[in-house]
């Protein structure tokens, strides 16, 4: 894959709706080709044969005006972390040399379907800010088209099958990935995502399952699907816990500013300073201070930082992008220096050389 | 005592030799007078006399074209406080309601006699960057003019009698004022303070016994007088101990700038800006990356801050500058936003609004 670094994806927007909290809406679609074993218990002949049925109905299926097809088996390492940098697939279907794939919409990557993950297919659909109602039609209209062409597991009685059962009935899993730096900086955090569990919500890092959180994103995404429909599911997510949560950030963000203004903007201006003077730069101090100048941009403090370049330093500081803009493997002394400078010179100030 | 916060005193003078690692030369001189208790067992009465005939005998005896002589009882906490900010007196010298005084030159404070501290007098010469000799020779005359009018506690066979034991002798001591970042940065500061004291010295604070370093600067003072002539002294001082550890730090920083650039100007950046942006600032925070800044400034990394609006900051973001520029007793927080402010203020951009 070819991408440009500064490329429109959409995750990258910046005018979505409740973007000041939300960065992105997902939607995503467990589905299983019937009479084949899941991906897990699929030796590798299976699971070539599933690939290629399921290449030849997606890329049939006229799903977006571009689709490209990622034979995930066939890159590099350094190739396969961009794919998981992206959000395009996830961390475990990077690994191994099992056939799998992903299908990507182009350029905007709204649409990627991970093929040979956990299930056959896992349909996608990201959207930028809180648009999760979009982001079904999407993902609905690209699961209606594929299925009009394959027959998917499925029991009258429980619906999609699926290999773990938590995604059986719907197959329908509903994120969001919040920034939530007041949060912190209030310390009510753990209070919200003691809440958000207690709402029966997953509450995961900056790359899913199992990671910390950067840049203070977060995913909240449903934990089970069975037994309701996916209008509800979806209803539920959009309409009350999510708003919910975002309430919780805005107003920590109007203490704050109110109660405490030096507070905030010390930590908001040092996050700039230190991002526009370092030249040795980690990734988590990076996805920190770019998670704090990102609060101070919204919260109107910082006026000369677009938001479009700090969504783009998200994603271009992340290692394999920086591996890839310089086309070689780096060490981390290496990736310290260039992404402190990569930083540097995306934050000049205007009025400097 | 008036004085203004940008005026030229003697310690902040920038030209001085060595000044890249030595900030001041300082030597001391104990005396008592005869026929008196030492000052820490003469009651009220006794303290009184003594305090009356120093200030006749300081005032006229034309130490300096201008002394201001300094009832330290008639200060307020935040003016005592000042003079220990300016080195002109010790920080038990500021306490207490006994008779206690401090004589100083005007306007370059290099020499300041503490009257009733632990000794009746303790003749003070201070001289920016390494310069022993004249500071020594400026006391030694002050000395001289004093004793032709007093008659000093002397035994033939151990020399000046002094309140503590190792004052004895000569009553000398001498000591440096040394910036020692690279050292700390590098690691090796342990090592070279040992050595310090191997060689017999003592190794403070910026503010003197027990104090902590701040801005990596630390005194370093000869431990014993008793038994050796007052040259010897000042020539083991200031030829051999001083220059050793001057090589160890120059050496440090020559390792840092060649082996450890990027480290080197990440720190020295970082420091810099964070000084130019923060909001809030705590004054050991403040005295870190000033001191951070001066080593910016004398390797000629940071080339738009003169080094005298670095030592001025140093003396006046001191918690009783602050209150004192502001005509006020302030709350630490609002200490924290007046210093952050005024060093925002001090180091701000020559292209910045």
């Amino acid at each position: 894959m070819t991408h440009e670094a500064d490329q429109p994806i959409e995750w990258l927007r910046c005018d979505a709706p409740a973007s000041d909290v939300v960065i992105t809406s997902r939607v995503r679609l467990a589905r299983n080709f019937a009479g084949f074993p899941f991906t897990g218990r699929a030796d590798t002949s299976e699971r070539a044969q599933i690939l290629r049925i399921a290449q030849s109905q997606i890329l049939d299926a006229d799903l977006a005006p571009k689709v490209m097809w990622v034979d995930i088996t066939e890159l590099s390492d350094t190739e396969r972390r961009v794919l998981v940098e992206r959000h395009l697939i996830s961390s475990n279907h990077a690994e191994g040399d099992q056939p799998r794939a992903v299908a990507v919409s182009s350029p905007d990557e709204r649409l990627a379907i991970m093929v040979n993950e956990e299930d056959h297919l896992r349909i996608q659909v990201i959207r930028a800010g809180l648009d999760l109602t979009d982001a079904f039609e999407q993902a609905n209209t690209a699961d209606d088209k594929i299925e009009s062409r394959a027959d998917f597991a499925f029991s009258p009685r429980f619906g999609y099958l699926t290999a773990c059962p938590t995604n059986v009935g719907t197959g329908l899993r509903v994120s969001a990935m919040l920034h939530l730096p007041a949060l912190r900086l209030t310390g009510d955090l753990e209070k919200v995502k003691r809440a958000a569990k207690g709402m029966n919500l997953a509450v995961r890092g900056f790359f899913g399952e199992g990671s910390e959180a950067a840049g203070d994103l977060y995913q909240i995404s449903n934990q089970t699907t069975l037994g309701r429909s996916e209008r509800e599911i979806l209803q539920q997510f959009e309409q009350v816990v999510v708003p919910r949560i975002m309430e919780f950030e805005r107003s920590a963000r109007l203490t704050l500013a109110q109660k405490r203004p030096y507070f905030f903007e010390d930590q908001i201006f040092r996050a700039l300073a230190i991002l526009r003077s370092a030249r040795l730069m980690k990734i988590e101090e990076a996805m920190t201070l770019l998670g704090v100048v990102r609060l101070g941009i919204v919260s109107s403090l910082i006026n000369d930082v677009p938001l479009a370049t700090l969504h783009n330093l998200i994603l271009n500081v992340q290692t394999a992008h920086l591996q890839r803009t310089h086309k070689r493997n780096m060490s981390q002394r290496e990736r310290r220096i260039e992404r402190a400078a990569l930083i540097r010179n995306a934050l000049k100030e205007p009025n400097h050389g």
